[in-house]
């Protein structure tokens, strides 16, 4: 792709050097590995990200922190481990837990480098007012708390009596979302709210973080988009979070603003696939959403920064979103947290520099504090645990859940991800000492962080925040 | 990408409308769906073929006709499923059957318009000289005439006391392969033969066809390349291949040539699982060559022709090797074969109209003449059969394949490739419709071709060539 990237250097080279890049950071909810037409979605299609890929660079080993809401937001703000701050699973509407206002997050570390903050989506890292988005470095926030299926309307957990869910707009709740019609507004709203800030912010730099809520269940597309595709409401709802995405790359270019901007697409975790037709796909990887197999954490990543970050290229080293908050603060000068983190700063290879391979190891934590799995390079050693399984039953249809199994026993495994991406061929008996390194590797990390499979504490967890019941 | 393309179409356009293409067609063996850069592979990079992507349009449900060497190769020549024309397998070196002189192929329809014809590297269509490719429109030919594992030092049929392995030019025996230093000379030998032919003809259309004989085991790489990539010999082997693409690319480029060839890359059948560090990847799809699941037949697939071809696309539409032939015939103004073929041409589709849907429905034959699998947009219905299963038992090491089953009973299953590519999660039970549906193109294709699993003949067979035993 020479000619075409002397071309993009050609035309933009000059502009896009800025030190202060604004920041457009998408994050989608339950998005699949394979829900995007670039990594082979059947049924819809999605162009405005397929152009965002031809434009940037897109990532094919990049992993969600953990294949859970609330754990994945806290790692993407953090730039730790969810369980070193503390956080785990999805918090629940009356939670008295959430981010500790005392963790640095990327709006924090963004906002005392002169930048205008913004979060226009789902929250989920606490809804007590201490814990929301204004706490936490943001100077405005319009969204929804948590998971938009936490309401009466839960499609199954009908005991749950979950209380109303409000639309949040800086600390003050708003209008009830009361049934499909009004889930339909979600990304439209979204949209609009997050091309005003880029209108009003358009003369300073800006982070603009975007977590839409959709496509979690339960499912609802505008009357643009309804029966759209060809894929039921899932696509529909596809398509008009690609026509989100278009949007505001739209606003960006018609403020002159795409060639310093830095725009950053993934998602929180892959799909709850026991939702079946209202469920994404993991692409063939094994498992999906609340697993610490592929389909539960790889995430499809797209980035871009014309003259900056490579276009039409494809990056297979292995990412996570705990590197995220480290590459931003390096690309534009901001500090770190003074705590210690665990993501590490991606800038070179970000820039094109292929010969680099900023991470090497990865764990996957889940549950409160469980090392279900280790990484490094290709390699992946799955310890024994307890773990959600899809394989065992039948999806649901309609919005309603299939059953899972969620205590399935998943044996020891070591899996060649270079050879086996699908996670299907257990060769632990080949290869005992890439075993050994990976019992290393994971022996230090229940030093750090503990490991809950092996009842062991951890020397450096944090405290997540909490508030008094009053 | 509206840019990018803007500028490919204002340099090229004008020269580019040619009515007489040169066709180059790379047909890899054994590559596995995620063996490419572009496709994730780890251990290694495909730089060329990252550009051929970036260049051209990338289709991510392009299935080969049959998972196995000779039935693929029969499928991809003749434009039909294999069985049509009698070829099964993988024919070995002392068969006296090969794909029947009668039978019309790409190069003879090509030769009829003009085209000068050359095929490098692996034919196994038939090892007499009745079945060689100089009499099935082939001008030259220079390669070897069947798998290289079918030689005294196979790595495990050491029974099948195969003869002596010798390259072929035109009709003529020439050098033999000894060993795996000579293995090595495969891929730069037919890269330099495929260069020759450009020069040689740059001044008529001419149709290259590069059927690779790697990497197929016994693997070997030259001196340039053994070592270099991360993944042992397998990414050296891949890393190689991709040399001799960026050599044959580069010809083009340098005889002016590249702006009015179509260059296609495919690959006959998935990875060879059971080789392990000798196999390839297939992405995350389950099986592999010799088997009709997505493993087996998903391949990666790639055409570039600039100004033609949209630049830096991918398309998810259904597609097969059988579709070549049909389309280059439309693009060239060639005549179809009198006889029924299967493919479906799909110019349009190629050329970006992304509303066309030319292939609705494939059928997965495998063995002599069994239908083990029907597939009609995002759904697959598996029938039960006996197949190959490399699930139930360790990969090799270091040349040595390891066991597989090759009567594993498959039980009846749909699966919807929309949300489970990797044919994990079969849905039999909640769609009788789709399977009443998918059960008739199933029907009527036995009645057509036949289905020894039901013991049935099928009308339109048509004979494969044999020789009389001298």
């Amino acid at each position: 792709m020479v000619w075409v990237l002397l071309v993009a250097f050609t035309a933009m080279g000059q502009k896009s050097a800025s030190k202060s890049p604004n920041i457009v950071l998408f994050f989608i909810d339950d998005l699949g590995y394979g829900d995007l037409s670039v990594t082979g979605a059947l049924g819809y299609k999605t162009p405005n990200l397929d152009q965002l890929a031809a434009e940037g660079t897109r990532f094919t080993n990049f992993m969600a922190a953990q294949a859970v809401c609330s754990a994945s937001r806290a790692a993407l703000l953090t730039g730790c481990y969810p369980n070193r701050v503390g956080i785990s699973g999805a918090l629940g509407p009356e939670s008295l837990v959430g981010l500790n206002p005392k963790e640095e997050t990327i709006a924090e570390l963004l906002k005392a480098k002169g930048y205008a903050t913004g979060i226009f989506g789902k929250w989920h890292l606490g809804s007590k007012q201490e814990f929301l988005p204004l706490q936490q470095g943001f100077d405005e926030y319009y969204g929804v708390p948590y998971s938009h299926d936490m309401w009466p309307l839960h499609p199954w957990q009908k005991q749950a009596q979950y209380p109303p869910l409000y639309w949040i707009e800086n600390n003050t709740s708003g209008k009830e979302i009361r049934n499909l019609d009004e889930v339909s507004e979600l990304t439209p709203t979204i949209t609009e709210k997050a091309v005003g800030f880029i209108k009003k912010n358009k003369n300073k730099p800006f982070f603009l973080y975007v977590p839409h809520p959709l496509p979690h269940v339960p499912l609802a597309a505008s009357k643009r988009f309804k029966g759209k595709s060809e894929k039921g409401i899932f696509g529909d709802v596809l398509m008009e979070l690609d026509w989100s995405v278009g949007e505001i790359l739209k606003e960006l270019k018609s403020q002159g603003l795409d060639q310093n901007t830095l725009v950053v697409f993934t998602s929180d975790n892959g799909p709850w696939l026991n939702y079946g037709d209202h469920a994404g796909s993991s692409g063939g990887f094994r498992e999906g959403k609340g697993t610490s197999f592929e389909g539960g954490q790889r995430e499809p990543t797209i980035m871009r920064w014309p003259g900056v970050i490579p276009a039409g290229r494809i990056s297979n080293k292995l990412l996570s979103t705990i590197d995220i908050l480290p590459t931003l603060a390096k690309l534009t000068g901001a500090k770190l947290p003074v705590e210690k983190i665990d993501g590490i700063e991606f800038v070179d290879l970000l820039k094109g520099d292929d010969t680099k391979t900023p991470r090497q190891e990865f764990l996957y934590y889940y549950r409160k504090n469980s090392l279900e799995a280790v990484r490094k390079d290709n390699w992946k050693l799955i310890f024994p645990h307890p773990g959600r399984s899809y394989e065992v039953s039948l999806p649901g249809k309609d919005g309603q859940p299939g059953p899972t199994s969620e205590n399935h026993e998943f044996p020891k495994a070591l899996y060649d991800l270079t050879r086996d991406p699908g996670e299907r061929y257990n060769v632990l008996e080949q290869h005992p000492e890439i075993v050994a390194e990976l019992e290393k590797i994971a022996d230090r990390a229940r030093e750090d962080l503990g490991d809950d499979l092996q009842k062991k504490e951890g020397k450096n967890r944090r405290s997540v925040g909490v508030v008094e019941r009053k």
